[in-house]
């Protein structure tokens, strides 16, 4: 990811990526409270786990289905920080040790090893509240307050307990157990596909107005790359290796969570993943060249995503 | 609180508390997710935490602050379950071991005790998103957008770092620590002020366009008794008996916390939470009769609140 190193000849879609990932950086930069203002431990280990990492693959979401609408780019950042607050305060819950009790995320030690589990758990509440005021304050989101309380709903119900936390509840449920495919992808589309989708309807929304075409182009979009991610993250966890994951690789089979691969096997899982792919593509037609960056992303979220 | 066991002289005051819990009691009944729905046991689990207990001073806040700019209940409705969902999740990580490990609350088991540590978790992460989501969607809250988006800020601020979870990241690291008077003011302002301002302003703003000289002596009334609440807590913690508290006193002794009676001496801190509560009626002045409601919460809240 060190730009100064690459060649001038760069394809577009990194650059843009790289583009999106930078600005999302320093708009949370700005937004996160400064270590400078008490509760300082507090202020610290809520930049510690936002901030210096991850692909953002939900910023850029928002930022390519921004893009995708001709919504300015301005109003865009908002919404892009708000998806990674509700995602880093999820990982680091997830990482405390009454949930999958990991220490490497990011490459770096999870934040309840870098500071202590209260400290983690009051981060990730804080990030939590700090997505919404954000949302519902933040002077630099140029939109009417319809828009930003409909972002707000939808980030909402992404989060809670028919979205993220809801997944994350049936995964807790479903350890050591068989799941059917219906019931593994039920439990994705809440514990992960939420939140991408939400990322996606936060960058349409930033337009005045979205077309109902559109919006249903990317929902369909949303479905299958939600899906899709989550498989690419089970391949991953087998396949793998620590230094590109930036966490430890074989942890979903040592705890005895139900895969992707479990099920299908991994020859299956990877063509389910291409299947997913295909359609996440055909879905953005009515999209026209509008869609070609969601286009690509979906590439980058299925096929690699490290 | 047997309301059939009481006489008929009942004075008004009881009977209007008794009423405003029994109306949040049934809004959030409707407003939390049904257990029939999955995932069951965090649904089960969010509204074990929630429902069925609780004095609910925060609701009543709302309600009495409502009344006293004519807002109709049918506005308060949605403002009162949102704040007493993120008190109640803020009492379930607050259990959680990490934190305060306790065992008992309003006379039951603790979430995590009831349930499991993640399942605790994820329903106090789940009330908090639920509460920014009825505070945004919900069709009861016949207000504006604006109204509904000046709410979201409100509460997102009251809980985020520079409010709640920020007082008990204070707290936390305050732990055996002498604190000076200021300190802990701060601290508590943070941690217990900062919900009850946001549950008197959530009702103020209710009406359409709350009056600068009303919000001001609101916003004395809610810092005089956000700090009095705190003291009489403390005393409480000395002073009750775990029936009445419906949780175990002494607690906050056996684990090192500095109160106001080891500060000030306890006949010291008995005279603090009389002069907060004077302070409290005085501020209430500029409402005329519109503030009575408001003055005998301060007294419940101050006098005894079990």
């Amino acid at each position: 990811m060190d730009s100064s190193r690459r060649p001038n000849s760069l394809p577009a879609f990194p650059e843009r990526l790289r583009q999106f990932q930078l600005r999302v950086e320093r708009a949370l930069e700005v937004r996160l409270p400064p270590v400078s203002e008490p509760p300082r431990i507090l202020h610290e280990s809520m930049r510690y786990a936002t901030l210096g990492g991850g692909k953002r693959v939900r910023a850029s979401l928002v930022y390519a289905a921004g893009q995708a609408v001709n919504a300015p780019d301005e109003a865009l950042d908002v919404p892009a920080c708000a998806v990674e607050m509700i995602h880093a305060y999820s990982l680091v819950h997830d990482d405390l040790p009454c949930m999958d009790d990991d220490g490497l995320r990011r490459g770096k030690p999870t934040c309840h090893k870098a500071y202590d589990e209260a400290t983690a758990l009051l981060a990730g509440d804080a990030l939590q509240s700090l997505a919404f005021e954000i949302l519902a304050i933040d002077p630099a989101l140029a939109l009417s307050t319809a828009q930003r309380l409909r972002m707000t709903t939808l980030l909402a119900q992404a989060a809670g307990s028919h979205g993220m936390a809801g997944g994350q509840a049936i995964d807790l449920a479903s350890g050591g157990k068989t799941l059917t495919l219906a019931q593994l992808e039920d439990m994705h589309l809440r514990k992960t596909g939420a939140l991408i989708r939400a990322s996606v309807l936060l960058g349409a929304h930033a337009h005045v107005e979205p077309d109902s075409g559109v919006l249903d182009a990317l929902e369909r979009y949303s479905h299958a790359i939600g899906l899709a991610f989550q498989i690419t993250d089970d391949i991953l966890d087998v396949e793998g290796k620590a230094e590109t994951l930036g966490k430890n690789p074989g942890m979903d089979y040592a705890r005895g969570k139900f895969t992707y691969p479990q099920l299908l096997g991994l020859p299956e899982a990877k063509a389910r993943a291409r299947n997913l792919h295909a359609q996440a593509l055909e879905s953005l037609a009515p999209l026209g060249d509008n869609g070609k960056l969601l286009a690509e992303l979906a590439g980058f979220v299925i096929e690699r995503h490290q």
